[in-house]
């Protein structure tokens, strides 16, 4: 099966997460976006659904580089959800942690995501 | 914010996934898990998913205790999914790396997953 679509998770690394607590933190990331392309962007969420709903999880220096990553996924028109955490076990109160992307045709995702090494 | 209901991801810790690899098997489990929900279990999905859609990522010895923890849920009633990696990178083809339950209340989950400890 070729995958046309993804959807990226980009993790910041410098918060140094368990991998329980970026699994759980990557998940939301991931609900969300489905949940919100299922609603505003149909076609790219069936697509990227039957294919087999491809996912990458990458990873950003700092807060500062996740912000400029939602910013150029937003301004290209692909769906975002930015993570932010309660902070009950692992981390202060209200850490953003991670951002999910798209899903989005692999083309349009690595424009604004190529650059990142995977986590 | 309390959390009356939880989603739990039960992973494989025989594997040894890496953190990422780890986080992308969790995060199709939470999406299968939290679309078939909304659909099947309605009242469940929205609730969870207003109070902040908590989700729990425990692990298993093997394969076999997770398809124990499989039957366990679906005896009691609960929404499951099973995760079966491709294997184009880390893993043989066609390797279980993930069970996704719920969104459930807090006993119910914990009847089924309370004896696993946290990934």
């Amino acid at each position: 099966m070729e995958f046309e679509l993804k959807m990226v998770i980009v993790v910041r690394k410098d918060l140094k997460l368990s991998p329980g607590k970026m699994a759980a933190q990557v998940a939301h990331a991931a609900v969300n976006c489905a949940l919100a392309s299922k609603k505003r962007r149909p076609i790219n969420f069936d697509r990227w659904y039957s294919e087999g709903q491809k996912k990458v999880v990458l990873k950003a220096q700092d807060l500062n580089e996740l912000i400029q990553i939602k910013q150029a996924a937003e301004d290209a028109g692909l769906v975002t959800s930015l993570i932010t955490d309660a902070g009950l076990t692992e981390l202060p109160p209200n850490t953003t942690t991670c951002l999910g992307i798209g899903p989005a045709p692999n083309a349009e995702m690595d424009r604004i995501t190529g650059h990142l090494g995977l986590m």
